[in-house]
């Protein structure tokens, strides 16, 4: 997993280099959003994207070193850096990877310098391009592909898109329920981490039909893989995650274990759910994770990833992967239903 | 050019409406931010870069009922969709197309229904995810293409990214001069415009050495094109432009009829300078207007549109095009300079 990472961190910054290094000689202004979505990259993230991919072109068939998988995990890994730069814009974060988000870097600068303008607009404006350019840097990273691997990488995209308005929107209107909740973590991040960049690796080896079977794997793997973020996002060591304690709770996100504590809450409990998404000290954090326990929401959520970690684990045998590839990809399921960060 | 646009326009409302009916289907939210991109496309556009799409093509030798043309057109007017939305989100534009920009839209509708969270961050978090929509159908929309016109894909998208960073940046911290409102007019909206769509379309007639030889044209029409754009940002009418008058002037925008008049004027005129970028109400901008003309700023661009005309105009000549071809791209340009829109 270390040498996945650091062959397609590698790439991510070779581009990103080239790029800093040819823009910089145009005009110098243009190397501080360049070095931004560099900074995001070098901060840290599990690389969990790379690696799946590396182990769906692995257990396709692929040659370990072939760079093809290589260029696909820094596409991933860069299109990673374009989802959580406008991400941290919708969901005003100031806190990203344990530094300020792109935008909030930004929004300093423009103020410390006494620029003309509103800081904010001026920040969360550069935090738009910077993700954008990354968007554009992923499409560029991505190897020649088969038309049908043009395919999927548009609908992850789409997908992942599409996740995030429901996200926005469940954030907004609130009370979307069980479904709508399960339904957002597949979109916006459960198929996108881990069934799409297994598909990815396997469709580069040229195994299309064995792309189509590491679903009955990938999706309840990516569900879980949300669901257990949702969980840190409530819970998680700030340390750890690189997000404030109870970030989750102070934006309102409309996830899976807030739907099941507003169904089994007292009127008292619903009162105290009623104040997620605004502003929360410490002490309301604290009584909010307390009533997700005590109402049984996390017993829930922690049984629901335990069920979901055991069919994608109960798949792999059905896969008749090699043995290398199957004992990989079980530690991952393992990894991504424990993490901590 | 009328059947160019309604071809291109019919290619681009065949997806947006195919993808409204499946995403639809899983959530009936999901409706809002692809109307909200489809009224975009819907309510105008010159459509210029199909056009110029069309004539890269035809005079590379393409086949005019060939449909990748088409499809290739309605890629650039869906990433002039990407841009626009991006855009007036960065500078705060409330307008576009005679109607409420995309952020502007869903503020009001957070509003209105009285949903939870900030309504400015919601409208925008929604124009950021329909803007992103946008880039990624303008990737689906272009034809399997071949490597060559690819990278030139990737590059046209680069430069419209930095080019609007140095455009953010530049309305920012002021006083960037003549050389720098230049170097921002090719790279934001020049090259994009006209350049780039020529070439992309005689790279899909197999054209290479042609694609290379446009430049000749389309690089000094692409800066006419955006400086002819500057002028109407300060001098337009506002039911032609679909945005308000001195709507550039109110945002700051670095241009070069800006730093002309920043270099001629006198004390006076350079304390009423001072003021572009702030609240300004109409008598201001008459008196900036009008500082503009006296100061000789706007002559001087005039000049300079009408020097940039005669080259790209001159170049054509050497092209050795067919004379139908000749004859089309000569009253784009004428177009492209005299339009009041």
């Amino acid at each position: 997993m270390r040498t996945v990472a650091s062959r397609v961190e590698a790439r991510v910054l070779a581009l990103l280099d080239a790029e800093t290094e040819r823009w910089g000689r145009l005009d110098p202004s243009l190397v501080e959003p360049l070095d931004a979505v560099r900074a995001l990259v070098l901060a840290g993230g599990k690389r969990l994207r790379p690696v799946f991919c590396h182990w769906g072109f692995v257990a396709g068939g692929g040659d370990v070193d072939d760079v093809r998988w290589v260029d696909a995990g820094a596409a991933f890994e860069m299109l990673q850096a374009f989802a959580l730069i406008h991400d941290d814009v919708m969901d005003g974060s100031a806190t990203r990877r344990g530094a300020p988000a792109v935008h909030r870097r930004f929004d300093r600068r423009h103020h410390a310098a006494g620029w003309s303008g509103e800081s904010r607009r001026f920040g969360e404006g550069v935090a738009i391009l910077a993700g954008d350019l990354a968007l554009v840097y992923s499409d560029l990273l991505l190897p020649g592909a088969p038309p049908e691997l043009w395919t999927l990488w548009h609908e992850l995209r789409i997908e992942l898109n599409i996740g995030q308005y429901l996200d926005l929107a469940g954030t907004a209107t609130g009370g979307i329920g069980r479904q709508g909740a399960r339904r957002i973590a597949r979109m916006k991040s459960g198929r996108y981490t881990i069934e799409r960049p297994l598909q990815v690796g396997a469709l580069l080896a040229g195994a299309a039909t064995l792309a189509d079977r590491l679903g009955a794997y990938g999706d309840p793997l990516g569900e879980a893989f949300q669901l257990r973020d949702d969980v840190l996002g409530v819970y998680g060591d700030a340390e750890r995650t690189g997000k404030p304690v109870g970030d989750d709770l102070r934006e309102g996100k409309p996830t899976l274990l807030l739907a099941v504590a507003a169904e089994r809450a007292d009127a008292e409990g619903r009162a105290l759910l009623a104040r997620v998404g605004g502003e929360l000290d410490d002490a309301l954090v604290g009584e909010l994770q307390e009533l997700l326990r005590t109402t049984g929401a996390l017993d829930e959520v922690e049984a629901e990833i335990t069920a979901l970690h055991a069919r994608a684990v109960g798949a792999l045998d059905q896969l008749d992967l090699t043995a290398e590839a199957t004992a990989a990809l079980r530690e991952l399921a393992d990894f991504v239903v424990a993490r901590d960060a």
